[in-house]
């Protein structure tokens, strides 16, 4: 039998974490500059975060280190939640990412405080050890968060990329980590952007 | 050094693996009836799967038996792929029900045809696992299904209960493996289902 205490301990946090649950819903109406692979309109958050963390299950055999796939998925779960309070930063938007950090900062306290604390907690180091990008569960994360939106950009013929005028060393330059975490991922990319220099849609340097 | 076999046994597993990344990408233009908790538009198959498997991150305390949070995670997010072929079955909708099972085995057998064979077979079992209803963990899965359209249901005022004219005895029978799956979860379930019948938008029976 559950004690009154435990009993009361339990619904509070149930509490915390259906506000939670509800908070984080925004994502969905969060959009990104990606379209879907249809092309008929841009992706959101929710939908990408699912699309991430069903693709680490499957491309997880590519990586070059161990990696904790629970902790992966879970990490690119979480991974745009602060972009609720903060809003997305297109990838190549340098005068956003000037102020990027401070803004999800603050977004990461107020909504992860949001779970019970042990919860809240485990959230917010993920968060971090995404943001770092140096251990080998980040580097698959990111690699993840910039190899769904090719595919998708290559599947929709490159708009994303036509409409922001993006240079391939631009590409390069945010996926410079890619080759030290899958050499085979990073070809296919290579292959990708090559193919969409031909078609005109991203700019040779 | 990899062999030129290995390699090309590695490049074929990955192509394998990006039609299936995006033939999925189908399920963000499946809607379901449930509203997003602002009452604005209704959730897509994508945008709920993500939801499930964050609230198993949270929620897995709450479950009386041991569950596989890994796997939990991951049949949450592949269950409602078949529905890019046999459609979304609206819980309440009876005619619908009698043809789901052939309309969705079928797309089973396409969908997750498209993966490497291990990986096929391995979603598909977790596919069967799920729709069996059978073991802790798809216990847990089905009362993520269910309980997260409860929480936005509520969050935005029980409108698709209202619009399908839902009575509270349909809910209970769907949910009727919820108390031995988790007490705490269904007290709260009927703790909402109560209020929404007090606000005119759940018949009582």
């Amino acid at each position: 039998m559950m004690g009154e205490n435990q009993r009361q301990a339990r619904e509070d946090r149930l509490k915390k974490q259906i506000e939670f649950i509800i908070e984080v819903d925004k994502v969905k109406n969060i959009f990104r500059q990606t379209y879907l692979a249809d092309g008929q309109r841009k992706e959101n958050d929710a939908e990408h975060s699912w699309h991430l963390a069903l693709c680490a299950v499957l491309l997880k055999e590519h990586m070059k280190e161990d990696v904790d796939l629970t902790k992966v998925m879970i990490m690119v779960l979480i991974h745009d939640l602060v972009e609720i309070d903060a809003g997305d930063t297109y990838a190549y938007d340098t005068a956003g990412a000037a102020t990027k950090r401070a803004r999800e900062v603050k977004a990461a306290d107020r909504i992860f405080g949001l779970l019970p604390e042990d919860q809240g907690v485990y959230f917010r180091e993920l968060w971090e050890e995404f943001e770092a990008y140096e251990t080998p569960d980040a580097k698959f994360a990111h690699l993840l968060d910039n190899f769904q939106p090719l595919l998708l950009n290559d599947a929709s013929g490159g708009r994303s990329w036509a409409e922001h005028g993006v240079h391939k060393s631009q590409v390069c330059r945010r996926n410079e980590r890619i080759p030290e975490t899958s050499e085979i991922i990073w070809e296919k990319m290579l292959e990708i952007m090559d193919k969409h220099i031909e078609k005109g849609n991203l700019k040779a340097d």
